[in-house]
């Protein structure tokens, strides 16, 4: 990550003028404009907003016309937002990373870089539609009906109710942050805000009506900073907003905040970023060029697709081992709780375990217990593959033992648990007594599960692939691959490479980055040139549409067998029956 | 005047951009964004407020991505305000002269230059105060009892209360424009307002507590352009409005448009304008350097000191004329109204000539008519100087003789009305014809009312002279003296010279120059560089404070006779007892 000078989004700046009088009978705020511009790092025009004049001057004089300026840093302009009387204590911003499901915020003091405090939340709009589809169309509900927007200034009754969830939603993180460092809200001096490109348009209630509808064009990608009352929120006043750019439809500022953070085009070396969503969103390039491209290969890894799938929270299995020697099989949940599905990583780890252990094939399907010739693998295969409504099944957590046991002095996230069969039973009884909530059913993967797990990985390896052919590059020509978010956190490259998934390299190339979306965000905060390169990254940015690229399709049938139809390109993935461990 | 290039306040910008497609999927506002910049003359940045996002990208769609971009030319950036289907048939905008006592405007088409339709209307806030310090009192009413304003965003409810008067009064101004032209309020893309320091508070709700206290300190003399609606104007939302700049409390906007309007500070040639008012404004320059003073040397002319002074207003006496052979008077007053008082051209015509007809001598006392050697002369003097309280005064018409004849086929302004003595009584019947309402008071000039002329003519031409000899010039090196306003438009040259009030020079060198405060509003709408010398004016103008000047104080006790203590500065005036006439 590139280190950068620190030019935060608000400036203090000191400024002290003469005392009026008679032989200098300038106005106040002419006074204070002079004074201030002549303190201004560079000469970009200074704007002072006509709401606040008045306060503006009442302050200079009230304080005997010395103090220090707050001066928001936008790409074109200074604006004058307040006056203090004193060098401030700190200067609280808020970063926020706008997720569809969940909302992560942190205050950072502009004057030191430090984070001041955190929180976050669920999206409140999920009442309104769990999905970017579902409040699409609930923003657009009275506008459907018309064919033409006759009212120009036209706001969806259905979007002004999402638009002000969100912002209510904000408003109490905003007063969160605010009390958890001690200040004011009013003392919260700028925002940025890193969503997807419908999250944006809900926020700034901007009609996401054609997003959904081919060719796929929103209403906005690249808006002007505004002011936080501007949008309702409990903000100062003259807080700017910055909307993370975004580059379309499917390609929204959440990524633009992940090249930030990963600093993708900040280096000479070409790297690659992966942000595993509802889709898996990839960036190729450096600083001189950047290709990106979104495909539909995260819904089974997110809770879209499998049954048993759900998002990285408190009950989902996010890590799983099966000894193919002794068939040992550990679990963990996040959060130490009931498990109650598998998120993401916690599949890729069971799908290429049972790889490995030849409980299914290279196709992806079960094999038949009763043509194993191992009879220890035959007995597991037996308890663990049921079939349900005709189709085999594995059950990863009995039914009975859906409450998983914490162990003492462990955090849950860290502390697998080991389930060795026959064990369960001994279990249960300190299970119970770590939670009587949390449903008791059993989780399966069922054969459904396992055909949209294959699906996914092979849609993501032919997304990484296509990129990087269709800038004429091999995997091996890439210094580092970063993955983003929860996905990033938890994921095991080595299994993801098992499964054929991500390209077979040394896992030392593989860097988790983190919340990228939050890291991007809080980095405008502090750096004008963070700022000034989200505007270039959109600007020389090229986006590949996948749906209509024949290669990728080839690439997809190809990559759609465990590792790959062509095993040579994994060399270090055991081939079927031929495993070491 | 100097000719601009036309370059508008508001400039329309053909646009057409590609239309959406899977292979350009560029969002609304970015595809307008980026199709208008390359339109644009200069890389100035373009802005769009945030709350224009909807309403421009739905007409954008609306029209097939294909259209007329309205983009607001402000000194640091374009703004985009809206998007037509077409280019337009006008492009109306309005100027406005916001005087203290009465408000002038014009609708101007943007495109053409051509002047759609013209209002005037009384100043609204009058019913609070009279003049700019009564205002001043009454904005300030609750301000005034505290010490220091603790809320920083406090509004006086005095100023609120005048502040919504004014724009009630100019919204009704807008309304007349719009209907006199057949537009509607909402079609008016921008406003220019001219006018003085106190009223451009008023109007903006600044604080104008400071303006009449020592060290007489305006809130603020440069203000960016904000939109109409901030102010609630009912012209287009988002027409900028443009303040043209103080210089100071008694330095206002009005006077910077005057030097727009004269092309003072375009020209090589040194010329001098005078604007009287309440004060008299005098600016010298040219394109190189401004200097400019304000002396309290108006009054006497405009009905503040005069006890039958008033503004040039129907009923008003402008013109007089005594012949010095046959003592034949002759008056005229505006709009052929029953005469009310005597305007400053009044004033001034009468008292030059009962200084050539020698009924008052150099001092401007009246001689007295016993010992009077003509007896013509004395005849009219016993019949036309009475005493009232003692002291001597000059009955300018009698009090029968109220009601003013109007001469058939002839404009009351054009048709100066002959009442040579003894003809009085005959005209009355008809002159009670014209009207039965207005005062049938007598109109005096009292020697009270002589005093403060001598005082106020001796000021205005100390004023002159000690503006011209602080840059070490002579009267003769004015290429030209610009006269502005109603004082402008109605007084002689002539006989202001006569009474040594302007200095004795070739009469071609004096223009009036009319309502320049408006002329100048009109010009910022239409030309960018009169936008920018606004801001230059206010930049390089010298102001010299005369109240502190000594060399101001020996020139006005110089100036305190007929024509002069020196008669040799007015050579082409008669001595008193030399007149040839």
């Amino acid at each position: 990550m590139p280190t950068r000078k620190m030019t935060s989004f608000v400036l203090p700046v000191p400024v002290t003028a003469d005392k009026p009088s008679l032989q200098d009978n300038t106005a106040d705020l002419d006074r204070l404009r002079h004074a201030l511009r002549g303190q201004l790092p560079d000469s970009r025009p200074l704007e002072i907003p006509f709401a606040r004049i008045v306060p503006l001057c009442r302050r200079f004089r009230q304080v005997g016309f010395s103090g220090v300026a707050l001066v928001n840093d936008l790409p074109d302009k200074w604006v004058l937002a307040d006056f203090l009387p004193a060098w401030p204590d700190q200067l609280p911003a808020m970063a926020l990373d706008l997720g569809t499901t969940h909302l992560e915020a942190i205050l950072v003091d502009l004057l030191t870089g430090q984070v001041l405090s955190a929180a976050g939340c669920e999206n409140s709009q999920i009442e309104y539609g769990a999905d970017i589809l579902s409040r699409i169309h609930q923003a657009t509900s009275a506008r459907r009906q018309m064919r033409e927007v006759a009212d120009l200034s036209f706001i969806d009754p259905g979007l002004a109710v999402l638009q002000q969830s969100i912002v209510t939603c904000i408003n109490g993180l905003i007063a969160e942050l605010a009390s958890g460092s001690g200040v004011a809200t009013s003392d919260i001096r700028a925002l940025s805000v890193s969503g997807n490109t419908t999250m944006a348009h809900l926020l700034l209630g901007l009609d996401p009506f054609h997003i959904c509808r081919e060719p796929y064009i929103p209403m906005a990608n690249v808006v002007d900073s505004m002011e936080g009352r501007e949008l309702g929120l409990i903000l100062h006043d003259s807080a700017p907003v910055w909307i993370m750019p975004s580059i379309g439809s499917y390609f929204g500022g959440d990524l633009i905040s992940g090249i930030l953070a990963s600093g993708l085009a900040a280096t000479e070396q070409t790297r690659m970023l992966i942000d595993v969503g509802t889709n898996a969103e990839v960036v190729l390039g450096n600083r001189d060029w950047l290709i990106a491209c979104a495909g539909a290969a995260g819904p089974a890894l997110e809770g879209g697709v499998a049954r048993m799938g759900m998002r990285a929270a408190p009950g989902a299995i996010d890590f799983v081992s099966l000894d193919p020697e002794t068939y040992a099989l550990e679990v963990r949940t996040i959060g130490g709780a009931p498990a109650r599905g598998l998120c993401g990583s916690g599949l890729i780890d069971l799908v290429a375990s049972l790889y490995l252990a030849r409980i299914i094939d290279i196709r992806g399907k079960f094999r038949d217990p009763d043509q194993d010739s191992d009879p220890r693998r035959s007995a597991f295969m037996r308890e663990r593959v049921v079939v349900r409504d005709g189709q085999r099944a594995f059950v990863v957590v009995t039914a009975r033992n859906g409450l998983m046991p914490r162990e003492p002095g462990t955090q849950g996230m860290e502390a697998p648990v080991s389930l060795e069969p026959g064990m369960a039973e001994e279990r249960l009884a300190g299970a119970a007594m770590v939670s009587e909530t949390g449903a008791d059913d059993e989780v399966l993967l069922e054969q459904i599960d396992l055909d949209a797990m294959i699906r996914s990985k092979a849609a993501m390896y032919a997304v990484l692939a296509t990129l990087v052919g269709q800038v004429g590059l091999a995997f091996s020509d890439l210094a580092e691959i970063c993955v983003a978010g929860a996905f990033g956190n938890h994921i095991n490259p080595r299994r993801a490479i098992t499964l054929g998934m991500l390209p077979d390299l040394d896992l030392s190339v593989y860097r988790a980055i983190g919340n990228s979306s939050l890291q991007g965000a809080e980095q405008v905060l502090l750096s004008r040139s963070a700022r000034q390169e989200c505007l270039d990254i959109v600007s020389k940015i090229t986006y590949v549409e996948l749906n209509v690229n024949q290669d990728f399709m080839n690439r997809f049938s190809g990559a759609r067998f465990i590792p790959h139809t062509d095993p040579s390109l994994f060399p270090s993935v055991p081939l079927f029956g031929e495993e070491k461990r």
